[in-house]
């Protein structure tokens, strides 16, 4: 088993699950513009230095409000239940959440992002540089492939 | 604190911290060939079901030889220290790794992929499909633009 501590949390317009759950942010460019702000723990301010050099961070978090998960699921996107691992769903054996946000700004401990599609208190587990290594091109889209406008 | 158990292991060639970290993979494609499998627990295997609808998969590990960290961190590619969350080093606060894999096959609960660098044995915490949201571009790489090859 593996332990782990939020750095930090993110501040967001959506306040519940069922903000974000709307379609109109769901294609693949939906929450491009919505902003908020990563506020990382001030002992782990220092580790922030030059993130502000990236122009997109990848965020991991908890997905807190998660409560357990079936092996196939309903997409938000979808009519047809997926195994969870096909899908971004928050509901999954380990409630992780993945997001890749663009900075805005810097001020010390708190980074302005783009991009955000997390809660207001989401729990912040780790920031990365989004490197080359991250853009895949061309991709294959499954079942997603009808339902995002990309 | 949020507590997590492994949905299962990778294989890979290499078998060490050191046989990862050598300077020849640390470009942009380094790792692109090399192969390697997903292993996940039977228990979890229906969770599977479309993943190999999707031609990559955004894959969440344990760095489980990580011992501790620094906030400043010298990184593989560089020779300055640089903030611990601008760089992808396996010494972190939560030690969670995240690479971006490409769907070979699949056979049931094991799925051969390409563009491994983790070492084997690492215990696998999540799997979700890359989606055209995950496409960032163009991007900014801070420090490590004169680094990577991209």
């Amino acid at each position: 088993m593996f332990k782990f501590n939020p750095i930090g949390i993110i501040h967001s317009p959506f306040k519940s699950k069922e903000d974000i759950e709307s379609k109109k942010y769901a294609d693949s460019r939906g929450f491009d513009s919505v902003q908020g702000e990563l506020e990382i723990f001030r002992e782990y301010e220092e580790g922030l230095k030059d993130v502000e050099g990236f122009s997109h961070l990848v965020v991991l978090f908890s997905f807190h409000k998660s409560k357990g998960y079936k092996l196939h699921t309903m997409p938000l996107l979808g009519d047809i239940l997926r195994g969870v691992f096909a899908t971004r769903s928050p509901n999954r054996p380990n409630p992780i959440g993945m997001t890749v946000v663009k900075v805005i700004e810097r001020n010390r401990n708190r980074l302005k992002v783009s991009g955000v599609d997390m809660i207001e208190g989401t729990p912040i587990l780790d920031i990365k540089p989004y490197t080359s290594r991250d853009q895949k091109s061309p991709i294959k889209l499954g079942w997603l492939k009808k339902r995002m406008n990309s």
